[in-house]
């Protein structure tokens, strides 16, 4: 499936890595980076009017360019678990019902920086790659495998076979997130930004880990609590 | 100045601790908690249509309910000073040119959560308080402190007089995050989305401090890099 993204920095990662068809700039519009990446992969550039971005895009901060490509692509569990390095200590990432975009592609760029091997999320209740994804992930989604599954409960027990540890972000029965060693093949789990995890998710965790909280809110924003509890897996192992 | 906010979380966080005059429901809405706060306080409630909903906030998820309320108060930095309790140890936060409110909207919630004192955000090219950012902040703003300036670098200058170490979050000359042992009077500095700090703020910082990213994409979301530095220096202060 084909889809037209927008914006210079997800343009500019999509060239390095999807397949690109087109590229379509405002008339007027100059960047010669992208000029050159078009010109070095002979995909074609056409420049056409603000008319034409509203069709494709519609009324996005689009920066002057979008691109038609093939759609991101998603991988399967065993594709993210072959792709893994023998020496390195494995580490996913399940979104349990994650429905705002802005929350995903933050998510992905802070995957893409401490090198977690694969985000999976669920098939339905749950935003999927769009390109407003890749646009606030900054071309991130063009390196972070992410995985589809109908069932994210069955992928749990599956994943526990093959000697995962699950760790859950939730309140009850939890221990603070500090006090874990993460240097086990890991896969985190982070529910949804209004409800948390789902029941039966909730059931397949090992461990459940809480960040501190000592003022009057009760949560963080999804990405945020993501974001931190990875660092501190990259923490665990690559202590200072 | 008086204005509109709309979610429930926001309006009961805003019932707790600000100036409502006005709670307005959609017609055919309940809600037994905004009810009871209302008439706890005294608020006249009005039941409205969809089209009164729009005319005051936009399309917007309201959720049914708004409020107007008392515009949100900025505090000035010797009022945040002055409110932090002798034995503890001082920490602000200064967002140079940060725009979006989603992501001040998210920050208010860690700094709520870890006990941030004050932030302090520039008088232009800066977002403010409003009602995106109340309602990302699921309350928060109504908790946390935030002082508006007009020179930042001023402020920081000021603010080193008063014996705070200024730590800018900045990859040159930079060190590890956790390399640094925040027990100290600290205001952490976070640039703008897309050009980090400006030159002269820059140039005020004391320490500078990265986070390891070891992928392609080249920098985090803002309100993630914040959180995980605010939680690094909760550690630091915290341990466990």
């Amino acid at each position: 499936m084909k889809q037209y993204i927008y914006g210079k920095n997800p343009i500019m990662e999509a060239l390095k890595g999807a397949s690109v068809y087109k590229i379509y700039m405002l008339n007027g519009h100059k960047d010669q980076k992208i000029f050159d990446l078009c010109k070095r992969n002979q995909i074609p550039l056409e420049f056409v009017d603000k008319k034409e971005f509203d069709k494709k895009v519609g009324k996005v901060v689009h920066q002057g360019v979008m691109a038609y490509i093939e759609n991101y692509r998603y991988y399967s569990i065993d594709e993210i678990l072959n792709s893994i390095q023998p020496e390195k200590q494995p580490l996913l990432l399940m979104l349990d019902g994650l429905e705002d975009p802005h929350n995903l592609g933050a998510i992905l760029r802070t995957c893409d920086a401490i090198g977690v091997d694969g985000v999976i999320i669920g098939k339905n209740r749950s935003v999927g790659l769009n390109a407003t994804v890749a646009k606030v992930s900054t071309g991130a989604i063009h390196h972070v495998k992410v995985a589809q599954v109908t069932n994210l409960t069955r992928t749990l027990e599956d994943l526990k076979k093959k000697s995962f540890w699950i760790v859950g972000c939730e309140l009850e029965n939890s221990q603070d997130y500090r006090s874990v060693d993460y240097n086990m093949p890991t896969v985190l789990v982070i529910g949804s930004e209004g409800f948390g995890m789902s029941r039966l998710v909730k059931k397949s965790c090992d461990i459940n880990v809480v960040l501190p909280m000592e003022g009057h809110v009760n949560s963080l924003n999804a990405s945020v609590a993501a974001s931190v509890l990875l660092y501190q897996v990259y923490n665990s192992r690559h202590p200072l």
